[in-house]
């Protein structure tokens, strides 16, 4: 099992809830995602919230459940830095540091994170900006990779638009443009851009045929009484569904779900 | 064979190129499809280019062709109509009826198409304006149903974004969104948004695996003669590889493409 | 008076309700607008709405009513053509033919009212498509002018963005830009972006103040009984301080409003 | 002289360049200024640029040159914090604290900000995101101002858009939608919109007549040699030019400019 969240001739599934709220919750979720097989577990500490009087996550106790849950179910985790000041700590919690779509022009962070990455040898999972040209994204990313971390992953999450019928509006196109501008693997996050769990399914599936390297999925054992984005958050029944459709699309283009 | 664009647990392939030019060029694109056991041909005679300037198509001579080749090779023929004067004309030559992306909002143009596909019995392609949402999608398509015409079919386009990468953004999440409001069928250009034939097959596929009931791709024997939008068009052969991977993806989801 | 919408060294004001509704509304609005020293009414007798179930205009009964009206305020007429059968009609009723955001790209339209409006020698105001770029713009309008109409004057009148505090985003930079590349004069449309009445005075202030050579608006004798767009329209009290306003800020630039 | 940035019934100019380049533009800019009866200066010390391997800034020494041509020329000085770490050194060097667009997601930013703004009473102006909703800013502002900063004042800089006439969409509707929402003053950055220094003025007009409290300009001795944002930036003369003509619309509307 390599460290990194790229696996050629693979996809990497990045399933977990929006943010880690209890102990019991994280269990379930982890122990889904051992039995489907996956490696890997996300969730939020840090929650940047637009209001600040939402709930703003766990902060360290929660990014220790999460480890936990990772040791216990064999699953490394991913989650979220977002300022300079944190970097310690995440860099002690979790295998995997996430960039954030608010935060892709946050230039100082960005070469924070990839000096820290690249002394750690941990991959940075990197979120284009809802508003960022490819272009912008590309060369944002150059501000990671000069403090020397090369073990970049980037991720598509939707572009903000006039439409409102979805969260935000997927743009799919970007898998192709990535695979043909850069050597960089690219995740798609089909969770923020749908907004509504029922339209998630038919975004991963399109996301896996288009080519994408890893998959971003929000899940969550009830999300009803989730504490943040409750309404794009799929069950885990659904998701173990949902996976075994991903399966048979990821073998029609010669690939595994990993 | 049925006379409509939707064929249940079927995915309806319209390709053809985006100008009818000549014989030669419609006989070699008709040959191709026939060969894949396809049944639609498609083909634009009255160009809406963004410049008086540019070439405006071949009119009906066009539409003759198209209609001859279509005879010959077993096809059903899809063509635009861009304004209420030319619909006999294209009712007298084209067995399905496009309103294009420009027209979306020409609710006289609706209302005539609805009236004249009721009588003659034609399925109505009908097109997303580039910045319309999705409820202004849907209920500008009345304007065609309440004129006696229920066989439509909506299709996307792509979106007028700020990324420049691709010609237009594709909203991929339109399929979803629109299977879960209405019971009209919907298609996918993957052309248009493309912009460069590179990024049409990962959208080709995305838009199958997504649960398109259509998709649209424009194909030329010589992309780099065409008379219009020559960048985004494959060759036929391009164009058979993609029809290859595109039936494996439709059979993991327990669908065949006619 | 001049019989074209544009004046050098003023700014033309072309005032009027949303859609004619009956005499005494457009006698209200005329006496207004005489009372003003202005020159101009507009008003739709073709309403292109969304929906094809709400208010659809009162037709032919309706350009007579803003007819008898201009006579008898000496105000010559604007009004709005939807479809190329209704050339005929509005040539015998306006002084001047408008053509609608949403048919910016309905190039058979735009071709027969530059004929139509060439023969009749009458002036053509031409609606920027809500997301059209201003390079579309202009091209389209070579669709007019390839038919003989130079009269033509272009209108601003917001763009389509992700932003919901407003109807539609104006694109005041409009002004400058077309400024620095045509030669054509080009109106502002305040009351469509704006989407509510108690934006409209700052937006044509600014419109104003940024250099356009006319300023479209909204009024009503009674909005929150207008059958359309009420929310935006001003009434007469407020578009009668409003011109007081605006005749300040022009005096300020060397202009007058006529 | 207030020590915020806001005055009631006036129109607080902000102008100075893009980047802080040496002694002598300052000293340029500072004394054009003065000489206009101007109380405010800005300049960036640390540039957010969109590649890492642009002109980043001259750091601390651009922050000193700024305030000695601003204690010599009797100007207050405003410049940008990028991160927290740096938000010390600006407090000793600047009066006021711009947050840019790129950060206003950032809220750990956005909170020591409010914090240390607070405890040195100092004002701040915060910029709208590209692509952030009027709703999403006023709510990042309370990240502000739960800090205990209430001297903030917003600014409008232009919307990322399908339009690329203009490097941005000046959203001028934003001035009258935030008046009507919120307590807080708004000032107009025009010349990140125009991106070009031709559509400067008349957008600049536009804002004053539009009702902003605030008007930012970038304004170089000689654009063709600045560092970065050469060509929206005014030349002395332009900016002189321009002033003349602000002051006369100002006047029509009851305010004057400071």
């Amino acid at each position: 099992m390599s460290s990194t969240l790229f696996t050629p001739g693979a996809i990497t599934m990045l399933a977990g809830p929006c943010s880690i709220e209890d102990v019991e919750q994280m269990e379930t979720v982890g122990a889904t995602l051992e039995n489907l097989g996956l490696h890997w577990i996300r969730g939020g500490a840090f929650k940047p919230r637009t209001s600040p009087y939402s709930f703003q996550g766990l902060g360290e106790e929660g990014l220790a459940m999460m480890q936990d849950v990772g040791n216990l179910h064999h699953l490394k985790t991913l989650t979220e830095v977002m300022s300079s000041s944190a970097i310690p700590l995440i860099d002690a919690y979790a295998d995997a540091i996430q960039i954030g779509t608010r935060n892709m022009s946050n230039f100082s962070l960005l070469r924070d994170v990839g000096i820290a990455a690249a002394k750690s040898h941990k991959p940075v999972l990197f979120k284009r900006g809802m508003s960022a040209t490819i272009d912008e994204w590309l060369s944002a990313c150059e501000y990671i990779t000069m403090g020397g971390s090369s073990d970049v992953m980037l991720c598509e999450r939707g572009l903000r638009t006039f439409e409102t019928s979805t969260r935000f509006t997927l743009d799919i196109s970007a898998v192709p443009v990535i695979h043909s501008r850069s050597l960089l693997p690219i995740c798609v996050d089909v969770s923020h851009p749908a907004g509504t769990a029922i339209f998630v399914p038919d975004l991963a599936k399109a996301a896996v045929a288009a080519g994408a390297d890893a998959i971003m999925i929000e899940i969550h054992p009830n999300p009803a009484k989730a504490k943040s984005d409750g309404p794009q958050q799929l069950t885990m029944v659904q998701f173990e569904k949902l996976m075994g459709e991903l399966r048979q699309i990821a073998a029609a283009i010669g690939k595994e779900i990993v």
